[in-house]
């Protein structure tokens, strides 16, 4: 590593402040506000019984998300994509991102015919919107199994959760490699590399650009970030795994 | 009035708990995290030079406001409207309410030719969320008036703002006509007046709707329901002055 | 009331020349040519067995409709919503407030389930083209009702008319409250106000606006513009009532 | 031919009843209720200065076309195409005939860089909605130039016409040539065919269709038809003709 | 006739070189790449079991076709319709034709609760495009049609081919009749005809334009067209013949 | 590896066969048909002057791509995103992807204020669509570039390309980490990881994804998968060297 200060005085591999807040709303059936720093997203987990059509009688459950920001979540206010009539191509990558990844620690079959939607809205964005979101959503996600479990809508001992998942930003800043970027860093990142991983220490989704002409990035760049990244995300699981066994706020219903 | 106890055990004239918390984004000019009761909106005002095209060069200014809710924001999740594709005639009726309430209480010309649009977003919705908007917005628009003006894009003796405004439902709920309705008794009532009125006690809005066969209602119930309305926008003009002049959180910019 | 002249002549509480024309179609159900003044409306009813699917199973009937403009009903054209590919927002409140007034007079259960849908069609815009439309709309539903008992598709005594209904816009313009804006009226009315009442004279809905900053209204020129609506509605009932019992134009089969 | 009656007792060669009335409508430069026996199409002739951006500075007018049908135009209602979010391939085919129809007789250069749109609503449709629409746009087209020109928007010599347009629907029923069909017509004939003349009796469009398996036609067939357009088309032009010369209704502004 | 040559040196009545490709794809149960000179379509038909919700148990089929030109298909790059949101009246118009001209020559009965879908898609464009379309798209047609029958999906005898169906284009080119426009030729055409004939010689669709003020034809010039059109459709019949007799390549499947 | 032969015979490190045609079309500035096995993708390069609005005084130019697929290039046919009215978000992910990588090596500065807009239009899918689309992209782009430079467009010692790129998929098949996956391996994968690579041997993309529950990879996965992937696009980048320097097809203009 090196000595040069971040602009915000993080060592390259020391996450930003996280906060993960459960039952932020009272209707949904799992809900967290997850904070990386300024970035605020709102996960909002809900429970339906049934599945879509072309999953019907296959036995087999339905988790999927839907990622969007608050028009000014931003800098400088963005157009809604609901008065633009169309649903913008980041936005779609984004949620399909979140999907994927919770899917790949969910066994379908063991959540029954029962389809699970995570709503990710950043409230604020200051880099790491996506990462962020798959972090609170799993949190969400838990949760929702619970009230599930509870309410007697999936088995008592049906273990549809069978890791848990957290993502994080790595990129090269400047020349260095660093963990968990802001949106100052992400905007000067040279490689940004995205990765979603298992509280079990594997890779779920790694996405790796390069931005603009001459920023390909060799082996070794890759080797450097992959390890920022695993270790972040061990970081993550273990504030997921305390912020799901301490207290949590009672929903009012 | 009488004394049947509401479902909460609140007086036929009792508003719910209202919060108004100040600067609750970093990013906006203003901002207002408001709530009456459960009812949650996010209300983020965004100050831009310049005006729409069709007002371009006539000296005046423009405010306008986009209401949406979070898809579970309800009691059930509802389908995105980004997804939909289409903006649906509820919230297209929603955001124009919010806009011409805030222009009632500006003076376009003291504004400049500059923009203001008042982003209300209902993180979690428990009835009113459309007055909870308004009476958010005000405050969020005087704060990015400050802000303006502190920054010099509109001068230091401008008084755009000619008064304020705030804005509560009342309706007839079981035969009583009632203040400020949560969602299980707006789904009840027979009658749903939503009032729009300035800080000084004059009506910018009355929108009073019987829902469904037989509920026409007499001249005597609609003065009844004026009456609790204005001593409801009374209250909440008072809360906001309080909001205005207590000390608020500093934006992290 | 005052004696300074409308810009046609009118005494503050007059209307304009009022025609309904029924039958003025030939397929559907019910149709009606309503005239106020130069405002002229085609109102077309279409009865249909079943209802949609939400409301499917519950023995209880739907009455709806749908409000538009033609492009060039208006001074100058615009353009129309099937090309820009979405529906305005001031046409979906129209049809909204068009569809609730009429529901506020129906007995759905006694209408069975069956579904009438209301289309307005501005043939030509004068001011005043939402009034016009359900004081037309109420004549044309009545013939569509008798159209479906002549058929057998309601019973010979089912009565699913609870009251009639009959709406008109009243005003403050240049200080005097008057009643059935024309354009120029309502283009520069200070306040605006529709009012839509049953023909017993209760009060279906209350749309009062302040049009623009200082324009707030009291409490007494509320007072007035109720009272002026009171009396424009009845006389507006007593016209329906009077093309409902006169013969109307056999339509060609 | 033969002596087979017609469903209503017309001769093979012979038209409905066609009513053209001028200025239907007060705001538009030009309008005609164009009535083919129970079709009835309102054309509203829209004149604006300027043409569309792809045209501009190059010293020549536009003139387009808009068609429509309200939805309970026909038998059974049919959805609006506002709300379904697009217009459908029949409108488009239909609006882009009546343009290029237009167009045919029209002189672009003489026009000047000038716009006339000519919306079509079929208000009621029992068959040839677009012959009747492209008969009627063409005395609007006329009056809105008239209009013009006494505005000074058009030189005083300016002569944009150089022709004048109808048009007719012939089509095979029940083995019989017959023109100007109506719906009950037109959906049993084996073949359809609308045709647009000039004033001087030359073609501008000419659309056969055989509809369905074993519908192909012959030469022979193909020569009647067109023999049968050409007597009708005459038929309309020497009633827009009298239809232009006869006073019209004065436009209340 | 006339001895002024083509710009490319053909005769007025000679078609380009055309080629006729069958199963260019792996997939589609028919497809052809149809090249008129350097108009080259890929139509691809695909077989399904079952018909559109309105045709069900009807004991009938469904033929239709979509057809849609890539964007770099044309001298200047165009727009997605996909991107745009909305297909094109062109489009529209195109696709409704080639389906209609298919059905002409498919007894549906025979077919049985079968759909059939064709899509033409152009990937290069220079003139002709929507008549290639059909001669190409009933190759694709016959070959879905015997794929159907091999996998016993169609009766080893039902025969729902009544006919054979080719198109082809003729216009008036610098005063002189001619056959199978090309790009040039069809931007600088007065009058221009699209024929859709049967195998044996019968006409289906005869789409006849004259492009702008003062190019209406008389009814020479159409006499003229109509017989190039009928003896180009004989050659381009003689063609598919051909094609269809030869063998063609294996699909990889 | 293993020596568990692939369902085709391949070795797991064996790419399909690849072909390369340039000048498959003639009006695009570069244009290939690439296949990839049965995965054949036509990419048309377009040069236009100028650059997008947001982009303009900047001095540099822009290069952006937009893939999509035919509707039959599938195994069974999917519906047309112009139909449907949206892009789907895979297509518009694939879009972005492509584009980005062109981006990668182009010095936009020295491209100057030009747009090079590559369509990627899949005619039939087997697999790795995405990958074929970016090697058969990046050729087309050379060739692009350089008929601007022959007629004069860029200057002749201007260098915009910095490198070349190409892109394969890798995965983990059986247990077995293979490359160039055919769909019907790709459908069966565990974890699939599309690679994007410059000739240099550096990184531009890097994509992994677990497909499902428990699919999950390790480092040790995940090195295999990459090491396959960079000998895989050295291969690939010879094959796009030779095609470039072999003489092609004359474009017939």
């Amino acid at each position: 590593m090196t000595d040069a200060p971040r602009h915000d005085g993080r060592a390259p591999d020391q996450l930003r402040d996280i906060r993960i807040t459960r039952n932020w709303l009272d209707h949904a059936e799992g809900s967290v506000l997850v904070e990386f720093g300024r970035t605020r997203v709102l996960c909002a987990a809900s429970f339906t019984e049934g599945v879509p059509r072309w999953l019907k009688g296959k036995g087999t459950g339905w988790v999927t998300s839907e990622y969007e920001m608050l028009p000014r979540s931003t800098n400088t206010r963005s157009d809604r994509e609901s008065r633009k009539g169309r649903v913008g191509g980041r936005t779609h990558e984004i949620s399909r991102l979140i999907g994927r990844s919770l899917r790949a620690i969910i066994d379908t079959k063991a959540l029954g015919e029962n389809t699970i939607v995570i709503d990710c809205d950043v409230l604020q964005a200051d880099g790491g919107t996506r990462t962020a979101s798959i972090t609170g959503a799993y949190v969400a996600l838990v949760d929702a199994l619970e009230d599930a479990r509870a309410k007697g809508l999936i088995g008592k001992d049906a273990s549809p959760l069978v890791d848990s998942v957290a993502a994080v930003s790595v990129g090269v800043v400047g020349g260095v490699p660093v963990a968990d970027l802001d949106y100052p860093e992400d905007s000067t990142a040279d490689t940004d590399m995205n990765v979603v991983m298992t509280g079990s220490g594997e890779f779920i989704e790694v996405q790796g650009t390069a931005e603009g002409a001459g920023a390909a990035f060799d082996r070794g760049v890759l080797d450097s970030l992959l390890g920022l990244a695993t270790a972040a995300c061990a970081q993550l699981s273990a504030l997921q795994q305390e912020a799901l066994t301490a207290p949590a706020r009672e929903r009012v219903r």
